[in-house]
């Protein structure tokens, strides 16, 4: 194994109507605090309502702030930063999916220096050592980001998206109700479950051999398969949706990665380039780009994806070669079947887009940590997407 | 799936020469630390002086309660206690296994309070808000009292072991270098291995339904049987100790009891009857107990076990009694195999002491919180021992 450090202070409640605990969590931190939403969901759906009601009852006062993007952008949470100052708020409510989560991260860090976020997420300024209090309330299974430290925003001027961490910027506490996800579509729901197990292989490809690490990802993903099928015949099955949210939170909390470096994310940093370009969904992405990533490097990961298809899909099959092509196969099946694109012209990505895609890549020097790619990669990679 | 929280802040430093970190970490905490150890090992190990040396370079002094035992009784901490209150320590440093660390936890807490530390064991006061920070350097795989808040204590004049936890005894770090415990000798290295096999068991039969949880803990002990027969082979296979090593921590931190209440305990319960009266290995106890309890309840359990017989042991076998069956062979092999006992008369416990344990389980109401046990099933579980 790999020396590893391990940390993850966030608290998770999850389960049915957990959001009765958040007055106890939240009332030691002030009186007043930053909501953040996405545009119109969680309003209509009534949570909106509910969690300011549920403030008022416990003497907190609140500000909002929303209109976060699908694909967050800094300036939106520069312009949070703004108002949580001119307010002097001093904790952060966020509502919504992984967007609004890695936004509120950023506005957390924001408060506290007077530079735009984005010198934190291109390491222009050290990192932070002190943000805001964070609560998360979460609405949509995907990125993980509820139980992490991380957060990704895009730069429209500069057309680059950038992750970023640090330990503060956990979640204090992340409120996991699958209730709240049971009006999810069928394709947010589809994007989430690939972005799941994107996280799950992305850990996987990691350096360092751990056994048990490998073991838990291949129950991830298995899972993630199982549940999802089960899901897109039923949006409102209860049992799915909840499998589908603890599952999206355990792809990313830590418990993948012990005993190997932090992932090779050469996938993750592919996909950046498709959705800053043409602003689609990270998930829908993710699934285009895995299998032709998979593809172009199986020759060295054939051992890899054999372990895969054996605990993931059952495939008894000694030829290393074939087992590994199943997996492939299968994987892309699943991906068809619950309706996420496996081609780039399913979201309306032309080939007469290659070179704007190509430069994109280039200019980003878009790369994984184990398995380096170079420009042929791009090519060789990019044309099995069409 | 049951609701549940999930919080284990506890920073985890896994590897060689993870000691290395230990001035960066402890020097925020002051000035003075008591150390507290068990017997002899760390001491002629030279573990005791490289710590000692390592806080001399940081400025931290330090004094010492040692002479923990391998089950560790109330009196130690209470005495420990008090030279921490007169030498005003900041923190805790625990170097050594379960014992001396649960002991340390015990200390944390009462260091702000005026009783003994038994009275929070007995719940006789209220949980304790306010610890010492705590920091471990473990050197023997078994309980995983170096990732969660629990401690077990026994008291002697009573009769008594009692586990207690509370959110603010997770110890705030800890080093795991594997290498501290290529040391440790056969028989505690064995009773380490079945102490984390019984952790991953009690929490599989808890109460709920949490597929992921059941994959995790199936590659826990499917990893903890594999790398426990190769560490037998040879006590200095680093690879086995490091594997042996992260499977103990995971084993009771959490990450198998998600969506599941906290578990069944009725074996610790039991085997803590048996280390009460005759002061043997908490592990060596637990290897005893388990096939004994799980051939007891196996007509409600046949589905469970299968389930694990085929995940742990690849068993192909559909009828589920069968497989249920070999899996309770299979584990009970596995503990002889490595040396652990499965029988009381091999650690002296002869038949002419069944009137005294059976007076001793029913004194301290011993139970399981799911499977729960009355009279009867003692004596029917305690005669499948001999």
């Amino acid at each position: 194994m790999e020396n590893f450090k391990y940390y993850n202070p966030t608290k998770v409640f999850f389960g049915k109507d957990v959001l009765e605990q958040l007055c106890t969590e939240i009332s030691p931190m002030g009186k007043k605090a930053l909501l953040v939403i996405g545009k119109n969901s969680v309003k209509t759906s009534g949570l909106y309502a509910r969690v300011v009601s549920l403030m008022n009852i416990c003497g907190v006062s609140h500000y909002t702030y929303e209109g976060i993007k699908a694909n967050p952008i800094v300036q939106h949470a520069d312009e949070a930063v703004a108002l949580a100052k001119e307010k002097q708020v001093s904790m952060i409510i966020a509502i919504g999916g992984g967007s609004v989560i890695d936004t509120a991260k950023a506005i957390a860090i924001g408060y506290y220096v007077n530079h735009s976020v984005w010198d934190f997420y291109t390491q222009k300024v050290a990192k932070p050592t002190q943000a805001l209090p964070l609560f998360t309330i979460l609405t949509l299974a995907a990125t993980g980001t509820e139980m992490n430290s991380g957060s990704v925003l895009q730069h429209n001027a500069s057309g680059m998206k950038l992750g970023y961490s640090a330990p503060c910027m956990f979640p204090k506490v992340s409120f996991l109700d699958p209730h709240l996800t049971l009006t999810v579509p069928a394709n947010q729901t589809a994007f989430g479950i690939s972005d799941l197990i994107s996280h799950a292989l992305e850990q996987f490809f990691g350096k360092g051999e751990s056994p048990l690490s490998d073991l838990y990802t291949a129950s991830v993903i298995k899972l993630a398969i199982k549940y999802g099928q089960k899901l897109m015949l039923n949006l409102q099955d209860y049992e799915a949706r909840e499998q589908i949210m603890w599952l999206a939170t355990n792809a990313l909390n830590g418990t993948l990665k012990a005993g190997k470096n932090a992932g090779d994310w050469g996938v993750h940093d592919f996909e950046h380039t498709l959705s800053v370009l043409y602003d689609i969904a990270h998930g829908a992405g993710l699934s285009i780009v895995y299998p032709a990533w998979l593809r172009h490097h199986q020759p060295i990961i054939n051992a890899k994806l054999a372990f895969l298809a054996t605990k993931v899909f059952d495939i008894d099959e000694s030829d290393e070669n074939l087992a590994a092509s199943i997996f492939i196969k299968k994987l892309e099946s699943f991906y068809k079947l619950i309706g996420t694109p496996v081609k780039l012209n399913e979201v309306g990505i032309l080939p007469s887009e290659r070179n704007t895609i190509l430069s994109n890549l280039k200019f980003n020097k878009v790369n994984g940590s184990v398995y380096t790619l170079n420009e042929t990669d791009y090519e060789q990679i990019l044309d099995r997407m069409w």
